[in-house]
């Protein structure tokens, strides 16, 4: 079974979280939440507390598939922030593994010097916090194995496009009529 | 400031849950989520912790202007075979209060006998266990102080109808926005 890991940081917006986190789950994925603490218990933005799978430090994530980035903030400050973050996300993109980052996360990619050839989104509040990066817009774009999303609105479209990396059409199919998206 | 109640139990679909639950803290209410069990701690259908904010047992819900059910499996089951959780809603629906719920949730107004002469929508799986409820389908549906939606992948749009039941147009327009739906 194909695994990813979700990264968690207090802060965290939870649609950008946990959309992908079912809709890649329902795709017959392996899905991890990973706190970037030494506490398992997350906060949300908006203060829902969730117990996470794993922790960064103890873990080895080496086995992923996919590297998912939430926003929210402090959520990708704090993503920004963590030497750790920064050495599996550097490891995940330059072993050419899928990367996905949404909303204020795509500023962790600048913070930690890659990604700067790929086209990106972002939310629109943090285009001046990536550099002279691709910036293009729009709910959410695809470039190379690098998947970013605008904001949590599009939480959805940013998990199925994760989910086309991985899985084939008829499985994502399914999950789209399982939750009622015919 | 308006309170809003998330009815959590075991097996609860995190989408429908916390969409609504984002969204409907944006528009600035207040809202909580309340475990059914005697464990602040549930797991949701794909296995996520998340802590509630209140049990249900020893909580005064009176103060609230909306309860939800969320769906997901056996999440609704779980809500359905509650008898606090029928006093609660009973109580909401027969006082004029607003009441959502999606997915399979809608089966648990069948449950208890209430809202048989309203329009409502469900999720195609569990059309047959409503009875002779007046289904109309459709993503969501609105009839008197009842909403209902069908499924994980509106859970967006469910979200923003429960919120334009308690907020103004304007206060929807800026969260709409600062999700990046244009």
């Amino acid at each position: 079974m194909k695994k990813v890991y979700i990264l968690l940081a207090d802060g965290f917006e939870i649609m950008e979280t946990f959309a992908p986190h079912d809709i890649l789950t329902r795709c017959g994925l392996d899905v991890k939440t990973v706190s970037i603490s030494s506490d398992k218990n997350v906060k949300s933005a908006h203060g829902v507390a969730v117990t996470s799978d794993l922790f960064i430090e103890n873990s080895d994530l080496s086995d992923g598939e996919l590297l998912i980035l939430p926003g929210g903030y402090p959520g990708y400050e704090n993503l920004g922030n963590s030497k750790e973050v920064g050495k599996v996300l550097i490891d995940y993109y330059n072993k050419g593994k899928w990367v996905g980052a949404i909303c204020g996360a795509p500023t962790v990619l600048y913070k930690n010097n890659i990604a700067a050839d790929k086209k990106i989104t972002c939310h629109s509040g943090v285009k001046d916090k990536i550099g002279n990066y691709n910036y293009i817009g729009g709910a959410t774009v695809i470039d190379g194995n690098l998947i970013t999303g605008d904001g949590a609105g599009h939480s959805l479209d940013f998990g199925f496009l994760l989910a086309s990396a991985l899985v084939d059409d008829d499985t994502i199919d399914k999950v789209k009529k399982s939750i009622e998206i015919k």
